[in-house]
């Protein structure tokens, strides 16, 4: 028999060099667990993003109906989910490739494109998951600090060399809660050269109260090698389930399904996603909700005098000045989970959820306590 | 604007080399869609090695009480799936990883080890996505050919060189359906450096009854650097809810974890799981129904003259002497999927998986039909 400690050792040997570099993400307590540690009856979950109405009553009656169908593989081609995804969009089915979240994209996109030979180009801070699939393929990154928090196309655009592949934004932004405009993203593209893709990641775009707020899929369509990521996690209330959509040239999205696992998205999250686009009403009352709890925050808000970003997104980024750690805690106490800043990049900062009115008032409850 | 095809044509450059050689994975199609195509009132699907008993009725309540849980993100950590496998399987928490499905930890391990300056090691032929990961990392496959049917592991040895980063063992075989013993694979796993890792798919370990099969979490109990995958997509009726987990060193999984998508696994698959753990009367009547589906099957080829490979697996090699995709298609005109052997590179034989009594019934009448 081989030698444990022996065997243990030598094995690291064979890790590919990028991934030592990888930090494993530290995923969040269950609501429950945490409950039961702090000996709390209720506890509000303002932490990631999630649609705080529930689950739409047409997912429900899908999924019901669908349960008795899970011994079988799933339709590897995501065929009925992507008719009605066309039918929506205004695009051929063949412009459409599914993900397991569009987490599950955004892997795919840096398995197809990225090497240790190249380069892509992000805004400081943004979504982290940019981030680690670039640093997986072993790509350098090329970081562009945002300004005022909005992330500063001109200077996206001067990062880019002959070694660029892809260009990560995110509209609206997270964590900042901000978009460009339209005329911006237009100037923008007209300065890539074209064998740059720009991966355009619109996981809140649902959201949007903005006109000048620019479609995504209409640059697709206009010929640009754009990917546009859209998510069933925010406002259709699907993040459980993990899905996730791309938009993209019928070329590239032959590309992604090269690289994606033939089975990567499973047949409930598929079949409730159908669900989730057909139940209008449940999509209206969860951005009304959230145009409610934005306006009630910023009235709150105000009243203490504590700052923060005005969001296009279903949270809030606010500048508390005080440690984002400190202040995550404080707030546990008080029964309130949020997203602190600090490892999102805004170390004084917290991104807080927009949820229903009494979760609202359970966090400016907590605030003002943890202020005071 | 930008040119439209002059964009088509320059991204393309920005294709890592590696994606360009993989061929997109065809899926098959939905059986609502062979019925409608084919005018078939009744279509027989023994093509995916499914559970032909559907889902386990504990699975079905915990999927109904769980629905409503959905809008939230998944527990990243799977704590409450790790630990009913923990209590299962004997080995601590820190020693499982999840996945979705088994081929999705099949890509994680790829990128956690390969790379294009490495080379792994297989059997040909073995399931198409041991290929499918090592080509997308870049990495040199070392072919070992199968001898009678069975995975030749003297030759998969001498295959080891000082690039070998991985070799990838299944046991029972896909898609022979034979095993190796436990003297075979302590004699191989001997042979093996200790800076080589071991990949053993036991995706149908729980349909053997060979008592000479070797328990691979055994050996990874006893030091060797052996990663272990079991699926949920088999016995355990999940294949459309993605589940699969690895059994490894605390280290091993920890870097797999570094590699994986903090939220790969989604909420119903991880509730699903646990129940499905729950339900050993499912389970037992799942082996039971495979038992009985065998011998039938046995007796039948047996009276017909047609060859087929004893199996320990939820299906039957057979070696019908006809090419493959012929008599997959005349097969189809009688209701009867089943998957032709050519793409598994078996090009004269069919693998049939063992379904309930009137769907072998049916395969059996099918196949006289045929080769009348």
């Amino acid at each position: 028999m081989l030698n444990v400690k022996r065997g243990l050792k030598s094995w690291k040997r064979i890790v590919r060099d990028e991934v030592h570099n990888i930090k494993p993400y530290i995923p969040g307590k269950p609501i429950k667990e945490v409950k039961e540690e702090l000996g709390l009856a209720e506890v509000y979950k303002l932490a990631s993003n999630e649609n705080p109405l529930g689950v739409s009553p047409r997912v429900k009656e899908v999924l019901t109906r669908e349960t008795v169908n899970i011994n079988r593989y799933p339709d590897g081609a995501s065929r009925s989910l992507k008719r009605s995804l066309s039918d929506k969009l205004g695009v051929k089915e063949d412009m459409i490739a599914i993900g397991n979240g569009s987490d599950g994209l955004l892997k795919v996109i840096a398995e197809a494109f990225l090497d240790n030979n190249s380069q892509a180009v992000i805004s400081y801070p943004s979504f982290v998951e940019y981030k680690f699939v670039s640093q997986l393929m072993g790509t350098q990154l090329i970081r562009v600090w945002m300004k005022n928090y909005h992330q500063n196309l001109e200077a996206l655009a001067r990062g880019v060399t002959s070694k660029t592949k892809l260009i990560f934004l995110t509209n609206p932004h997270n964590p900042a809660g901000t978009i460009f405009r339209k005329d911006e993203l237009e100037q923008f593209l007209s300065q890539i050269p074209d064998d740059v893709i720009v991966v355009l990641d619109e996981a809140y775009h649902e959201f949007v109260q903005d006109e000048s707020y620019p479609d995504g899929i209409e640059y697709v369509k206009q010929g640009y090698p754009v990917i546009v990521l859209r998510t069933f996690s925010k406002a259709y209330g699907l993040a459980g389930l993990r899905l996730g959509y791309a938009i993209s040239a019928p070329d590239i999205i032959e590309t992604l399904m090269k690289v994606r696992d033939p089975f990567n998205v499973n047949h409930l999250a598929e079949k409730a996603g159908q669900a989730a686009l057909e139940d209008k009403d449940f999509l209206e009352a969860t951005i009304r909700n959230n145009e409610q709890g934005k306006e009630y925050l910023y009235t709150e808000l105000d009243k203490i005098g504590v700052g923060y970003v005005p969001t296009q997104a279903n949270f809030v980024l606010i500048r508390t000045g005080v440690d984002s750690i400190k202040m995550f805690k404080e707030l546990l106490k008080h029964g309130v989970i949020v997203r602190p800043g600090k490892p999102l990049g805004y170390p004084h900062h917290l991104r807080v959820s927009i949820g229903l009115p009494e979760e609202n008032e359970a966090f400016i409850r907590g605030l003002k306590l943890t202020l005071e």
